[in-house]
């Protein structure tokens, strides 16, 4: 039977691809992922030692905009595209960075597919636990919270959440000053620390204070230590 | 050179351990992991098919105490045990259910071994995502937070964790029953669903209002999709 495959292919070294999902990448008839047009896949790059060579490549270009509209268009015609291969038999392969279902593409496709085609997940080592491991710290230990915490959220939502427990701050981008201030702001900067590229030969983990005023890190995940206790 | 590699096995099923992790079992000459006398190690079983048979196992029983004290003597004493494997020259696999800094034993062994011997850290996949592709729901998607709540937390902390994000609820164990009352008075426990035994041939998705009132589930994570928007 033929098969929608949404498989986490993990945060970027190769070799952090579970052994499932190289099976059903090798197995996939169609291997598709997002792709922006004149720059690199990561997705692909991870996952393409396993792509057979008579596998149809399917890149998708989805639009990063801050509205909605245009990425779910896209969302509309790929899923028509992907449910299309699969209805004539063949099965597809779609390529997430880190986990499916962790702020992935894939969510967009499930919400489209769900009941209509057969579908499997799965799941794949996120940037979150690669964070920790490049920076030997642990994300939560015993009875700690966690917090995943998206930077495009205000200001006073950060501060809000960022009262209790441990924090990872993912989708930094263009956010990252503000992120910055407002860590200083709250005596919380000290303990943090930036992961870069988690897991590849460009990996760099570096003390908030320490990175430089001018730059600003690229798939980078900030790891923020629970506050300490009240004296 | 030898090391202590700290190894995430993953939550269960032996096909979702990572290429990396395969090979650094496969070449380790001792294997180390959690073991409940009578009872299977999750970690071992899952990894076992990859262990040489030269390995040397060392089973290690850790007391799963209230209390601190006593698990703390076991971990300063398997440190001890481990460290000596290492500067003798034998490369050890210590190995973890799910991701090593998540939530796992191989924290407390880096605490006490960072910097006197070499340590490798092979992130995993988690029980959190593997629960999600179970599901097939998202952990969280756009802007969302997503807070990981261990269900020991007093009811007035969890009450205000849940208030706002996307939540998983984990080691639920004997807490099962308090947490399945907490959400039923905020309202939230209509969407929730209990994920047990994820990615193993055990799984089950079993809605959280749907749980038989006299069971408790086991190596399981409490989905809680995000309270809906103030109307």
């Amino acid at each position: 039977m033929s098969v929608l495959n949404l498989i986490g292919v993990g945060p970027g070294d190769p070799e952090l691809l579970t052994l499932k999902a190289t099976r059903l990448i090798a197995a996939a008839a169609v291997v598709a992922y997002p792709h922006k047009p004149g720059e690199a896949s990561l997705a692909f790059d991870i996952a393409k030692s396993h792509v057979s060579p008579r596998a149809v490549r399917l890149p998708v270009d989805i639009p990063m905009s801050v509205e909605p509209g245009p990425a779910q268009a896209v969302y509309d015609a790929i899923a028509e595209t992907l449910a299309a291969h699969v209805t004539a038999g063949r099965s597809v392969a779609w390529l997430c960075e880190g986990d499916p279902l962790f702020y992935g593409s894939a969510i967009y496709l499930l919400d489209r597919l769900a009941g209509r085609i057969p579908i499997g997940i799965v799941p794949g080592v996120t940037s979150l636990t690669a964070a920790a491991a490049a920076a030997a710290r642990p994300l939560a230990t015993r009875s700690q919270v966690l917090k995943v915490l998206p930077a495009p959220l205000p200001d006073e939502t950060l501060e809000a959440e960022l009262a209790s427990g441990a924090a990872a701050i993912v989708k930094l981008g263009r956010h990252f000053d503000r992120i910055r201030a407002l860590l200083t702001r709250l005596g919380r900067a000290e303990a943090a620390v930036i992961v870069e590229h988690a897991t590849q030969s460009r990996e760099r983990v570096t003390p908030l204070l320490a990175f430089a005023a001018t730059k600003r890190p690229y798939f980078s995940v900030l790891l923020v230590p629970a506050p300490d206790p009240a004296p």
